[in-house]
């Protein structure tokens, strides 16, 4: 079904792919986030319950309240590290809301589909989940499409809910900003900054059941 | 960085993922089952945390366990169904655990990376997203491997912890099926079985605000 290429394009997307933070300004054709909006729609979903919706800001006023949520919230949460870790957290840069072009907000409306959707009522964080696939789908696109990505998840929900009209009962699951960049990262910038190791992934196998390591590959 | 071909890989790589649920019994080899479980490991985590696991699971056995677990779930949903919709869904195939060679439960630990995890603080469920994420890079794997791949997300999790010795403090996120299948469906499962209907994209973005749809795209 798939060439040897297809894959390779695939693994390689995959491993490009970078939690970006630094933006040029230059705009995003319009054909490339209709794209990244369609690859995203047709993530998987729980029952079929495609939960998402996608709001596109590109108004220097309203991702400059998103900006001040972000903010906001990175102050707050640096008072729980102390010394050298406190240091390091206020040089990271999480964030880079306004110098990004374009920012999509993806919600999840855990409503839709009505009371009894297939597979979510015997875990409701599915639809989450599902959201999550989508978003990461619009993620490998944006890699492919060669635009840069940052997911930003440091803000009080209602914080976002309340600078985009959001309802209360709808999730504001993620704030992705998309746009080029000069500088996209050739490790995890957490990575580069030290502040944690990708892990072997042998460790993070067992075989048949919690704790036990194959001693032979599946 | 990425030429025409590539994008189109992805992009087709992305629409023809489908939940699948009847399996051959054919194994799959290790190096691609290495190949999915690296694309998974390599996918986006909230402060790098990386909170996932990966248990193998080919025993018939331990197979058979999970399917009853499932089918146990599956009962007692079918009875908040009534009428012709409980017909319907008792006629659904909802797993596939027991034809397909191999599970995969994948856990997310909300522990690991330690009390403060970068972003985590913020929204906690960021750790089970990460772990989505994780999952929809190795979905897109099995696709371009060739492979069939099925999400079962009709369990209690202790029923899963109880047969898999999975820690009460880690989240059995899903139990994914894997093999190769002679019915690849062309559409989500349960839109031919006319259970739900794609929804149109343009009814599901806003622009700069909820509820405010863009006269012009971005």
């Amino acid at each position: 079904m798939f060439n040897e290429q297809e894959k390779e394009a695939l693994y390689r997307i995959i491993h490009t792919r970078r939690d970006v933070r630094t933006f040029l300004p230059d705009p995003i054709p319009e054909e490339a986030v209709m794209r990244l909006l369609e690859a995203a729609h047709h993530g998987p979903s729980v029952g079929f319950m495609q939960p998402w919706n996608f709001i596109l800001i590109t108004q220097g006023e309203v991702k400059a309240r998103l900006a001040w949520a972000a903010d906001k919230e990175r102050r707050a949460l640096a008072i729980h590290y102390e010394g050298k870790r406190q240091d390091q957290f206020l040089q990271l840069k999480v964030e880079g809301i306004q110098q990004a072009p374009l920012t999509i907000c993806v919600t999840c409306d855990p409503t839709r589909g009505g009371s009894h959707v297939l597979g979510r009522n015997s875990i409701p964080e599915t639809d989450l989940m599902s959201t999550a696939c989508a978003i990461q789908n619009m993620w490998l696109a944006a890699t492919a499409e060669g635009l840069a990505m940052g997911w930003v998840s440091f803000y009080k929900k209602n914080d976002v809910r309340d600078i985009l009209g959001i309802p209360p009962h709808i999730e504001p699951a993620a704030l992705l900003s998309v746009g080029y960049t000069e500088h996209y990262p050739s490790m995890p910038i957490l990575e580069s900054a030290k502040w944690e190791k990708r892990r072997a992934l042998d460790g993070l196998i067992f075989k048949e059941a919690w704790g036990t390591r194959p001693d032979i590959t599946p």
